[in-house]
């Protein structure tokens, strides 16, 4: 069988958190908490599962969950969406983004996608038939370089993949990105993908600049977010969709095939805990700048440089003062070896990394104990 | 945005659920128990949310479940798997097929499918870029038509998908026609997705024909089955996929896309439950043979005919002595509306349905009082 994916090896994900356990390093790698899910959303969940919500969910997800999203939605982005015709819940975020692109993307079409970027975009694109147009995000801040994405447009863009807050850089677009991107793709047929699965995460009071507050781009909009990340359990791999109806109608066509529905209880879980505890979103930036301010209060007394991240859960970090003969990768290496932590290498995000690139991201969506060990280790090298 | 997906409408599945419920009937229709899966299952669940297993799995899936999957198939199948290469958790069987497709299919490519087939194939091959080409399995017994399949066969077939035991009809292939697909297909560029979503639903005594019996087969084969049909879960939407390891590694490359992962407590359930309770597979014929005879003990009393299915938990039944002028979806609007009870046209399940073709299906995975009050109102018919 010839590869259909040939470029594809195993994620750097799966490499090191698979090096952390064999390591025995604390794994800052792979963007998932170290504590649990809120005891009442789990509670929920065994709740639902005895009560006998173990057989199939309609197609586009459980009203109550739907109805839970548009709620929300309204609440923070001031946009009434219809749950019964513009939210999906789909089996995670990376499927989401799958079934957008595999619901617009034609053989040919071309898709801008900005490096460093999540490396599900670009296979889900070439399953598609689509090439993926890689546009550097500018150093050191990672913000889109508008005069270069806008030569990059052509007849054949169908779709630009926005992700704010960004992942690996944590950096924010906002309210003026976003009219700059309407004025760019305005009167083209070009569609957003907008991946905000870290919309919560969003730091120092600062705004997330969702495609939903933004009628006209909105219209043109798939916006995805994810469930797990929000309530701390990656591991319920159940996300969802918000499109106008005309383009969840096709998402949908996919979602139908690609998984008919996702998984029951856990959806009634969700909408349970969303409608007792609408607290937890909005004491989730708090949550994790304290995290954030933890760990990196702890790093300035280390070699490494950075600036603090305005969103995600993730710390970039610079290791020039270092290790400046190690590539990001045996960098990596290094660190999960040599001295128990492990992150990621940021070039795999990108299709041509800079040749300077001396970062590394670790994850801080960990419990103080673990930050603290982490950090002093840091500040041994 | 041009639909890439045209003729997809709403599936039979949500369409009929929807009338039953709109209907107040009793729901045959769509593939479901409207009982509950094991305590035992549901608790293990329980246990797991609570315990803190609610981060994301390995990418293939729980160590756990897998070997517990390649231990039932060197149980019932006499076949050595690995868990490490060769089996793949995935978000449901209907995504391992999904997944499958993507993996194999390339613009151009053709896959041949047996109608009456599940509605989900054809969409997953158009996305691939390939061509659905259509075998009628041959009335009344649903069998394969070999000459008629050798005939189709042309040097762009790259797949063929096998459904045994076969939904809407309940027929099993067997080891004869195993040996024939063998001699077809051999020195061939041809792989085989088999769908034995309902592998453990055969009655009579007879015995699953699986693809995981046949060694030569099995070398291009992706073997699909699903824990959601096993053990009375389908919410759940947990399947797997088996397959030899170079086309286990490609598959993989499209599912680490597609979603990433499955849902971590429920992998870590069931891989409880198959351990401790290896007796549930086994009574499962028995479990769902004594519904089958149920059902169609009582259904001999109407003006339905039928023979019983050998597999599965459908039952066809034959209304031309009742309604001659409705075609299959008009009957099963009529049988719900006006009598209170669901089931599937079949004619969905084809391209090009036979003009005369006058069955309905019925899903016997019912409480004996739901059986008892569905066959009470057809034999009032
Ligand atoms: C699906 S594993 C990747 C988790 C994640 O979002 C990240 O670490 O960037
Ligand atoms: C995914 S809904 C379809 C359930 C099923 O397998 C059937 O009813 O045939």
């Amino acid at each position: 069988l010839i590869s259909k994916l040939p470029n594809v090896g195993t994620t750097i994900f799966t490499t090191m958190s698979q090096l952390a356990a064999d390591a025995g390093a604390l794994n800052l790698s792979q963007g998932f908490p170290d504590f649990d899910g809120p005891d009442a959303l789990r509670e929920a969940l065994a709740r639902h599962v005895m009560v006998g919500h173990n057989q199939y969910a309609p197609m586009t997800g459980l009203p109550a969950l739907r109805e839970q999203v548009a709620v929300k939605i309204a609440g923070l982005y001031g946009r009434k969406v219809d749950a019964a015709t513009e939210v999906t819940i789909t089996p995670g975020a990376t499927q989401a983004i799958f079934c957008a692109i595999q619901a617009v993307i034609r053989p040919g079409d071309e898709v801008i996608v900005f490096d460093p970027c999540y490396d599900s975009y670009e296979p889900s694109v070439q399953l598609a038939g689509g090439v993926c147009i890689h546009q550097q995000l500018s150093l050191p801040d990672f913000h889109i370089d508008w005069q270069s994405l806008a030569d990059a447009i052509t007849p054949r863009t169908r779709m630009i993949v926005l992700n704010t807050p960004h992942n690996p850089s944590g950096a924010l677009i906002d309210a003026d990105d976003l009219e700059r991107l309407a004025a760019l793709i305005r009167e083209r047929d070009i569609y957003l993908l907008s991946d905000e699965v870290y919309e919560h995460l969003v730091f120092d009071g600062r705004e997330h600049a969702s495609v939903l507050r933004h009628d006209e781009l909105y219209q043109r909009a798939f916006v995805v977010s994810s469930f797990g990340k929000t309530y701390h359990v990656t591991g319920w791999k159940t996300g969802y969709v918000v499109a106008p109806p005309a383009l969840s109608s096709e998402l949908r066509k996919v979602h139908q095939y690609v998984s008919f529905t996702g998984v029951t209880p856990l959806q009634w879980a969700l909408a349970d805990f969303m409608a007792e505890h609408p607290e937890h979103i909005s004491e989730l930036p708090a949550f994790y700048q304290a995290k954030r301010d933890l760990f990196c209060d702890l790093l300035a007394g280390s070699r490494f440089s950075f600036t603090r991240a305005t969103g995600t859960y993730f710390q970039l970090a610079d290791y020039s003062a270092i290790r400046p003969d190690l590539d990001d990768v045996a960098m990596a290496e290094w660190l999960t070896r040599e001295h128990g932590v492990a992150s990621i290498p940021i070039s795999v995000f990108y299709q041509s990394p800079p040749a300077d690139l001396r970062l590394v991201r670790f994850c801080f969506a960990k419990r103080e104990e673990t930050l603290r060990q982490a950090a002093e280790r840091l500040c041994a090298i």
